[in-house]
């Protein structure tokens, strides 16, 4: 459902456990930016239908998600601290192509993908967090960003022919995976 | 209450009145704006006590009211267009003092003075446009920017002493009016 090239690798929650609080905060600053990346969207692409709607909508479910995020920390006394981010959205953000249309819709597509790929790791931690209230959390954050994922395909498919979406799709699949292992050695949300 | 050096002129909602599918375009672009500034600051400025819980729930809001301002431009068939704003912004950015901390102090209560000019048009629209349920629309919105212009002077007497605060914040409302009359000559939200 999600597109995903590859499914997380078996021995990622293990190499995670131990730097939950890492991840949180992670995870707190990666809710910002896809607030960020949504709201760029809506300015860049007003004129296109469906976008400032959607994408407006996207932008507040994700700063939502970002209080949400505070509280969780708040409560576990973390700071939200600046951390460097893995390399993964950097990798993929320098897989979009420079001249429009191409350039909307990979960033259609990047945005989904990332939005599915932080999607199943949510899922990941839903099913093996010890928290039982942050399990909880993770599972129905599972579903907002599994939502997010199909409404930015779901605008692509409104913008460009079904054949051109799909070769698109499964080539920036691929390059997903590739942005993921990129990030091999630090703990992240979106460390391989 | 709302710290303005200078009410707006007398003659404001006549010159504009004739224009009021214009200046719904400008204020949904405006609330986009305002989202993207407190954005942009929960990102600046997130070790700032208070700046990401306050300033994420300005973004939701905002979103929520550009949200809006889509659903009634799309009731009167007008679409969200492109439009040259005001110069009012522009003249109170550049304001703002480019050296930290009086940059962030600069950037709360130049914020603050948008929502609290907001807040007083929103006042005159609510009072005199024709239509009865964009004046209600307005009457509530004032409500809502006025709250954001006592969020960020707040948070400026939070981060400042007052009277640093008081100072600054008199100095900038007389550049604020000064910047609303460099756009005598086109309809906008923030035109003279």
């Amino acid at each position: 459902m999600l597109n995903l090239a590859e499914p997380t690798r078996p021995g990622w929650y293990d190499f995670i456990e131990d730097h939950l609080d890492l991840i949180l905060i992670d995870h707190a600053h990666l809710e910002k930016r896809a607030a960020s990346t949504a709201l760029s969207m809506v300015f860049r692409y007003t004129g296109r239908e469906g976008v400032p709607r959607q994408l407006g909508e996207v932008v507040q479910e994700e700063m939502e998600h970002f209080t949400r995020m505070l509280d969780i920390l708040e409560e576990r006394d973390v700071e939200l601290r600046r951390l460097e981010p893995a390399p993964y959205a950097k990798e993929l953000v320098a897989a979009i192509r420079p001249e429009e249309p191409h350039k909307f819709l990979d960033k259609l597509l990047v945005a989904g993908l990332i939005e599915a790929r932080s999607c199943e790791r949510f899922s990941i931690l839903g099913e093996h967090v010890d928290d039982d209230g942050l399990a909880a959390f993770y599972r129905e954050l599972f579903e907002a960003e599994a939502n997010h994922y199909t409404l930015y395909t779901g605008l692509a498919r409104r913008h460009f022919p079904q054949q051109e979406v799909e070769n698109r799709l499964d080539e920036l699949a691929h390059i997903e995976v590739e942005a993921l292992k990129a990030g091999c050695e630090i703990p992240r949300l979106h460390s391989w």
